[in-house]
């Protein structure tokens, strides 16, 4: 735990005092991103303590060699992972002989690290005594350019405190990186070619098999008290590497600064025979416009980001900073201006979970996105899987599925697989769903119906057909049951009958049945249009109602809920609240098969299904069911907490609500689970956000309107949020005396507060 | 398929023509083994066609990281696996300065290759033209010697047919070799020296991490037209290698022999600093006895094997020979001198399965070792895992068990389990069933009961201990469930309740109380020795009792038999003639959630229940759960139609019994499965005894007798096997018309044929 590590700061993140052990920490919680690339807050100096160096550009991965014990039918041969990319920050600096290195100098003083949330940018200070008796203070920033979103800027200013010195700065791009987890030793990039021109040095380079081609250039400069000098540099070359010297003589007290702009050119974006042409105008742009300009714009850019997404909170200094942690986090990972990308589970702050996309998107993140950005963003985030269709098609045809049936991946890249655990590649079909679903929900929120017959409805048809097949019918029940799944909740395998992959799936061809019915009056000649590319016939929408109409859902008479799965009352029902608490994260203390066996949740599974669908049940159902599995709960995924802070919100439940979102608000910030030194979790940040949104605002889309039933939890004294709702903002600030609406926009908006329909006026203030 | 590419023959393997298509699967059929050591049949010569290259050492392996793409508690950090060992066969010859290389002469003809199973050696001959035009006759034979088991011998014989020509021979010893699986190119041998003395030479070198030194050994000698030339060879070192030059002129129509005897000395044995004065010594003294003389002692010691152990089929030369190859095989890959040894699936024929010791060992390769050998082989069998029984219970606590409870491994080299696949370690858990089953076989055939309070008491209670704690109480039905196994159907996985499963641990629980019962009578001294030691409480076994009394088992009352599994009559039941061909093997054409969701049984499962428990269930049963389960028996394990050919037996099904006799034994003769290339079954051979012993013959123990229930496939005129029973050999032999039983040992016995008790006399003939 990190607790108290970081200090409460509403706009800040800092971090005061160096602490070599916690260096892989910060250097997680300290990232930077800007959609395009990000990095891990790494030192621009050479460091030879503990390090995780990590830099990662969207998009940009390595189709690793699958290798497992007992090879099973349908794995795909390679699976996508995110790599670690040509380091461009790296400037090492040596003073009178000796390298500045924050783990062999003699102290190090008034260390200070702050991500600077507001304004969007990373700085370092320290003073340090060198061996050599030499006392510097530096003081770096940085930061990804919002605006420029190939170009980063760094600030690297060096003071002799005590005597005259000489400076040597060597900043360096440096191509012959490797991945933290490159278990087989494979080489992931091969450098092309390593060039310089003035100031400026290029290393083209590719990945190697999937070749994307790369551009990592710098462009350096020297000041001496802010003024600039036009030092040529020395130029020294390797294979993967180039790094230019710059000397400076500094008396006492002279600030001697390295200026350093430096980035990326992708061949997903330029001609790859253009990438370096293309750095170098970007670069010499940049550098044009000077740190300080930059950093104004990214100052800008931050605002706007901002104005559109901050929840304030008043009266918990660290719950305002754990949401605005999250909500920046977001930001840095995905920005939503290209479909072909999207939101890896740890953003551009570490490998684990190869940087793919998984079903959070669909489940987590594509709420906060509709709400904190113009609609395109979540718009981009549908096409996303409407460009992965064919290849969702392939993956099922794998399996066996046919007729243009899709399974859309768990883990993907480029649509393609890119897991091979059996029990989630094969069994975790519940994500189909998701995809479903939130093209339902797209369409609920923002109103724009046009994207289901130009893409969604192949979409749905495709996941339609993969539930029809996937169901089987059991003489024996005479209904339709699913077998050998695994459900949300992954601490259960091979299950028959998982509530929530039934209910989804029976959802999905009711959808997509409803949604063909619609269009057939106002959208025949899409309709006609999509039919015809799919080949759909009367025959096989028959089959959907069927199976959708029997759909079996195992029921427990005695407790009066759904069962997550058949068999689950064999289990020993013991709650968590009697587990003891060395036996706790199970996933650390327990073999796979006493977990199994277990009755504990990973996270919300038969109440995934309640909050998805919460207009299908009623309170009283979802209280049962809440009373029923939580205590069996041991919230160990990351994305458990925030759906039972909103389902606890909802029952009333405010002190459960809020120690709920405090788990997932600061998980990162305060290292709950000891690990984040391997990342930051940034899709269940999205998480965080709908905890507040949708469960002390109680906010939802009913009939096109927006629906809110506020509380605020007794630690806070206001909270306030903002909802792009179809192209006007609404502010919602609760107190606890009252709840005021605010709308900037041009025209009047309907809401329904505590079930009352209001009308809010632009520029308005609605008091209730 | 290989079907009509092996010769039919009753004593030989027999191959004829040169195909490099065949190459590697005949290097798995004409394996040799003594043991000891084994080999594939590859060449002595250079050959640069496709080629699997293998030479193992019993006891010798490599402990491999284990690497998942999600890491499960409890997996071990290593897996052990068979390596490679250096290669001592070879010998490369140069004519007249083109090596010979069946890959690149310009024709070879008269290829024969012979697997002489009546007197164990391997043989092959053949002519060539190389390119330079020269004629040549090739003549190798080689063996391992049986009753010296460092030692293997190879004569090989060149004649030039057209001309006279320069020959050299290059016997060498290798040990830069690699291992077919080495995925992670790890190196596996550490070579410390290279030494050569006269016509010796020897290699030390050891497995890198598990440390086991072994000494690889030659020593040669040519010979022209069968006179022993006194040529010393020039010697050529390499950091791996080490070989001998022999330049001979053979005039044409002269024979130029080499004569090899090679081997390895390993610390299993001798210290590791005698490894190569005991090489040296063996190899002296083999060299004495000369090629001949140890050909001689070879076939005397397989006379005597053959003599205990064979099996004779008039009528079928294709079943005779199938028996005869798998009893062969058995012996070359143990002999059962060595309490630390165990039998691998695939023996020293290739790298598949690691070379490890399974739950095969005790429910198919034991009955077949106990009936053709001494007792102490089968007792050594059991010792293995007694010696064990401490890293079982090591294992038992990884997964959370306390108390000396055992579970022994599913795949192991040394007792650490050696397998990481969840379902399959954590969860076929049946195989600790049985070891135990295993002690109660050996007691019931043997009449030993000695082992039990010595050493089979401990690991009795401990697998009794693991029972206990793996079942559950299920409040719902009252009853012990045991949750989340794989059964031996491995096409299932984390399922509750398995038939088999369940019946073996309730076995296993009675039998350790019955035992200890038996014990306080007629062992108390050595039952309160045990009990002492292992701590064993009344409140213990009262436990024990609850459990095994309170067991639940699946029952379907319309089908009217036990269910395999909880919901098992959830799914599609289409039997497996309804299955297209097209979908088959499924394990080949089906993503694994689809096997598992079929009903689709790899082995019998339930009816491996009914096998081993047979006294406990009624014909009608038997024949009710075979009609059942049967039809949906995909049979794709090796193990599965033996057990269904004793069955089908024994329900008088002699057509359907004779097919799955011949599908078990010519399983690898004639590639049923395009996989023999890899290696062979071996444990399964011990099935296909048990499908003429224990099926067409009927074979039983009941009270303390051997009892017979005879029955001949219409296919076959007669057939003959021998039973050592209590150390003496009584043969069963059976024609369409009568059996007759004849003894070979010193008292009358006492069978049961079809029930009735009759008395054999030695040297005497019972004719029924």
């Amino acid at each position: 735990m990190n607790q108290d590590y970081i200090q409460p700061n509403n706009w800040s993140i800092i971090e005061e005092g160096f602490d070599a052990e916690r260096v892989k920490s910060s250097e997680s919680i300290f990232s930077i991103g800007n959609g395009a690339m990000g990095q891990r807050a790494n030192f621009e100096e050479q460091y030879s303590g503990s390090t995780f160096q990590g830099s990662y550009i969207a998009g940009v991965y390595y189709p690793d060699k699958t290798r497992v014990g007992w090879w099973k039918n349908g794995y795909p041969e390679y699976f996508a992972k995110v790599i670690n990319a040509p380091n461009w920050i790296g400037i090492n600096v040596t003073i009178n002989g000796e390298a500045l290195d924050l783990a062999t100098c003699k102290t190090v003083r008034n260390f200070r690290r702050e991500l600077n949330m507001q304004e969007g940018w990373l700085s370092r200070t320290f003073e340090v005594t060198l061996q050599n008796g030499i006392d510097l203070k530096v003081n770096a920033k940085r930061f990804l350019s919002i605006d420029m979103d190939e170009v980063g800027a760094i600030q690297y200013n060096v003071t002799a405190l005590n005597t005259a010195a000489d400076i040597i700065f060597e900043p360096y791009l440096d191509a012959g990186i490797t991945n933290e987890d490159s278990n087989w030793d494979d080489k992931f990039w091969n450098t092309l070619s390593v060039n310089s021109e003035g100031s400026q040095a290029f290393i083209l380079s590719h990945t190697m098999k999937t070749k994307f081609h790369v551009c990592t250039a710098m462009q350096t400069e020297l000041s001496l008290n802010g003024q600039k000098l036009n030092e040529t540099p020395s130029v020294t070359k390797s294979e993967h590497k180039i790094s230019f010297t710059y000397t400076a003589k500094g008396a006492k007290g002279d600030t001697v600064t390295m200026t350093k702009f430096g980035g990326y050119t992708v061949d997903r974006n330029h001609d790859k025979n253009d990438l370096a042409s293309v750095a170098q105008k970007t670069l010499a742009k940049a550098a044009a416009l000077g740190f300080d300009q930059m950093l104004a714009h990214q100052k800008e850019a931050w605002t706007k980001i901002w104005k559109m997404s901050d929840i304030t909170i008043e009266g918990d200094v660290k719950a305002q900073q754990g949401i605005r942690f999250n909500i920046m986090q977001l930001n840095h990972t995905y920005l939503g201006k290209d479909a072909r990308l999207n939101i890896g589970p740890k953003g551009f702050t570490g490998e684990k979970y190869g940087g793919s996309t998984y079903w959070d998107t669909e489940a987590y993140c594509i709420p906060f996105y509709m709400a904190t950005k113009d609609q395109e963003v979540a718009r981009n985030l549908l096409e996303y899987r409407y460009n992965h269709l064919e290849k969702a098609i392939e993956n099922a045809e794998k399996l066996g599925f046919k007729n243009g049936a899709a399974l859309y991946p768990m883990v993907t890249m480029n649509g393609e697989e890119s897991h091979n655990e059996w029990e989630i590649t094969f069994e975790e079909i519940h994500r189909n769903g998701a995809i479903a679903f939130a093209i339902f929900n797209y369409h609920r929120f923002t109103g724009d119906f046009s994207y289901i017959p130009e893409k969604g409805l192949e979409v749905l048809i495709a996941i339609a057909r993969f539930w029809k097949q996937r169901a089987t019918f059991s003489t024996l029940r005479n209904k339709y049951v699913i077998l050998g799944v695994t459900g949300p909740n992954e601490y259960e395998n091979n299950i028959n009958n998982n509530f929530y992959t039934n209910y989804i799936a029976q959802w999905c061809l009711n959808y997509t049945l409803e949604t063909i019915s619609k269009m057939k009056e106002e959208f025949a000649s899409d309709l006609i249009r999509v039919i015809d590319k799919v080949k759909l016939t009367e025959a096989e929408m028959s089959d959907w109602e069927q199976v959708a109409t029997n759909m079996y859902y195992p029921y427990s008479e005695e407790h009066n809920v759904y069962l997550q799965q058949d068999g689950f009352l064999d289990k020993e029902l013991i709650t968590v609240k009697d587990l003891p608490k060395s036996e706790r994260p199970i996933n650390q203390k327990w073999s796979w098969d006493r977990i199994l066996r277990s009755p504990y949740i990973k996270q919300a599974d038969t109440l995934q299904g309640f909050y998805f669908f919460e207009d299908q049940f009623s309170t009283e159902e979802l209280e049962r069911h809440f009373d029923f599995y939580e205590p069996f709960t041991v919230h160990e995924s990351s994305l458990s907490p925030c759906v039972h802070s909103i389902q606890a919100a909802k029952l009333g439940r405010m002190e459960q609500a809020y120690q709920f979102y405090l788990r997932t608000s600061r998980l990162d910030l305060d290292d709950y689970n000891h690990e984040v030194e391997e990342g930051l979790h940034i899709t269940s940040m999205a998480g965080t956000w709908m905890s507040i949104v949708e469960g002390f605002g109680g906010m939802r889309v009913i009939d096109n309107k927006l629906s809110f039933d506020p509380k605020i939890p007794e630690q806070w004294d206001a909270y306030s949020f903002k909802i792009n709702f179809r192209n006007q903002i609404l502010k919602i600030s609760v107190s606890k005396t009252d709840t005021t609406f605010e709308l900037e926009g041009d025209h009047a908006m309907a809401i329904l507060i505590n079930g009352s329909e209001v009308t809010v006026y632009p520029q308005d203030v609605v008091k209730v």
